[in-house]
């Protein structure tokens, strides 16, 4: 059972300066709250989101019945994120498409559609405008900061921007940097939108058009990496889409695995935008904490001091369990406190999305032990 | 150093049978041949090409002093695949953008290009057509057939469809059929290709243009799949272009591995034909021998009569070892003589084409224990 939830904006009228050195000003940061904050302010868990999430988490809005949230599985009443026991809050980041200030918004300097003049926007920047919204709720320190993938890197960079403001962080299915193929594959994904004709510059608003081709593809082979092989070869193998009668054509869908990526695509080019495809995917690629250490990541991890937890998933490919246990290792080398989980899951790297007990498990373990450490509060 | 060779082409007249239940008459093979056929014509090598490759296997041509084949490292006086002592062939299949008929060419059935019409080839109609050309080359039998990746599907179709005329046949860096993310990626490709608005549903000939951002799409797709992880962070890593400034931007290229997959994709995107991309990797997707056999690959594999060599490489994940093994295995099942090399190489997929002593040493062996078979012949 899910629990009815509704989505909040803030507005900021102070500029926000960026890592690029431009800054943002007169924006809105959309939000969702679940649970009540306690008397100290002590119980707070800020929930950051991936590529293709939002601020909407968990429950539902009670006028879409099939609205549940990304990681409705996880966070909620009685769930491992216990909603009865934690504040908890979460963001969309800005670039985004799903209410925050993104590209497809009136730039205020210019009184026209920001598009591909949206400024260019990092992980430690959308940590920077969480810790304003923050701020304006009146909350000082999160018990704990969590997310996977993408939302992991925000996580750890918390602890590394406001370490005296996060106790927790729960860094999963993530990575200290994107690797050359990581790389790789947002660039294609990147190149397939922006040489789409209807992408004009990122400026297609002005056009009426939207380069659908170009998110399809993109959203294709973001679909091959979050999956794992063997889930791929389990669920769709060689089967055809008809039968046992191949057509011999190069064009039609022969095969269930091409209708499966073309829907998604499809699906993936009717509501996501392409400015911000272009805006998050280089999120990722520039997240590097270790890359003002000459790559040492024990250096660059020596001002966290939250607790960590890290869970991984054998099966991904995208953010392999290696790379968890880089950080794992940067931590411990700095004498930090760490549990660690490495899921044995079939399911890539979409696993840390889906229902697995004994991550759901792991994690609702370390919620415990938080709420313990509250004591009453929590 | 490398020798001179000439391309050579063959008409035939009569019509091919195809898979699909079309046909396909009056057409070219472009082929080459290294070294001399025997008396007893029973040194020959048959060399199958894979995705981007041709019938200029070995070799250069005199007056351009840089072509050498693509195989030059394997195949030449006195190398693994010794043309002192075998007669070595190399093809361009059918569809093919390098010299054979293909989708460039005019159908003489209409008079117009072929274009998107142009027949669906299989590896098996690949195969059939070989063998025409060798009957037309006076061969009936094979001392050996071989190919890597595409070309070790075919080299496996040989023995399956012509067992009495295959006698070795070396299947390297290959696969019994794709799995769901082999075809995943083509289809992605293949996706890039005819929805880029120059494609004109294949017929892009008559209008004077090429999907040049399709193919480079496919390309850099593609190049992905033939690195391994491990090559691709040795090589480019993290590395910026411009020393250590970032630009903070989405369209521009920031790291090496971008500008390098660029390039890639701008090259090919320059010589090779859009509707062979589509009929090849459609070739690769449809290949099968166990699907006629619930899928037993043991019962596929019955007939083969050849001994074989199969070769794989360690990091390559597009047609991991662990697929070779299955053929291995088959084969072993039905009793045939099989030499199997699993060879740690860190350069992906792409290492059946480059320089490895281990690897080269082991085809070496293989081929000199077929020199000896032949006797004084070879």
């Amino acid at each position: 059972m899910s629990f009815d939830v509704t989505s909040q904006s803030m507005r900021f009228e102070a500029p926000l300066p960026l890592r690029s050195g431009a800054q943002i000003r007169d924006y809105s940061l959309a939000y969702e709250t679940y649970g009540q904050l306690n008397a100290e302010r002590s119980n707070a868990v800020l929930v950051c989101h991936a590529l293709n999430a939002s601020h909407h988490v968990a429950g539902r809005y009670a006028d879409q019945p099939k609205s549940e949230g990304w990681w409705d599985n996880m966070i909620g009443p009685g769930k491992s994120l216990d909603t009865n026991r934690f504040f908890v809050i979460g963001i969309n980041n800005l670039g985004s498409c799903f209410g925050s200030t993104g590209p497809m918004h009136v730039n205020p300097d210019t009184g026209r559609i920001y598009g591909a003049d949206f400024p260019v926007v990092t992980v430690e920047d959308w940590v920077d405008a969480q810790a304003r919204l923050l701020d304006a709720l009146g909350i000082d320190t999160l018990a704990a900061v969590m997310g996977g993938s993408l939302g992991g890197m925000q996580a750890l960079s918390w602890t590394l921007q406001y370490p005296e403001r996060v106790r927790h962080a729960a860094v999963i299915a993530s990575a200290p940097n994107l690797n050359a193929e990581n790389i790789a594959f947002n660039e294609v994904a990147r190149r397939a939108i922006v040489t789409d004709p209807d992408f004009h510059g990122g400026h297609f608003y002005e056009h009426g058009v939207v380069p659908r081709r170009g998110l399809r593809i993109a959203r294709m082979i973001g679909h091959i990496t979050y999956l794992s092989d063997d889930v791929m070869n389990e669920k769709f193998g060689r089967q055809l889409r008809n039968g046992t009668a191949i057509h011999y054509s190069t064009q039609d869908v022969e095969f269930q695995i091409e209708s499966y990526l073309r829907y998604q695509g499809d699906k993936f080019s009717e509501y996501f935008d392409a400015n911000t495809y272009l805006l998050i995917t280089r999120a990722l690629d520039y997240f590097d904490p270790a890359g003002a250490y000459g790559g040492e990541l024990r250096a660059a991890l020596a001002r966290a001091t939250a607790k960590f937890l890290l869970v991984s998933f054998s099966t991904d490919w995208r953010f392999s369990p290696a790379r968890s246990r880089e950080i794992v290792k940067a931590l411990l080398d700095n004498r930090r406190s760490v549990s660690y989980a490495e899921i044995d899951a079939p399911h890539g790297h979409d696993a840390f999305l889906l229902d697995d007990a004994r991550y759901l498990g792991v994690v609702r373990a370390w919620f415990e032990g938080i709420a313990a450490e509250l004591g009453g509060a929590a």
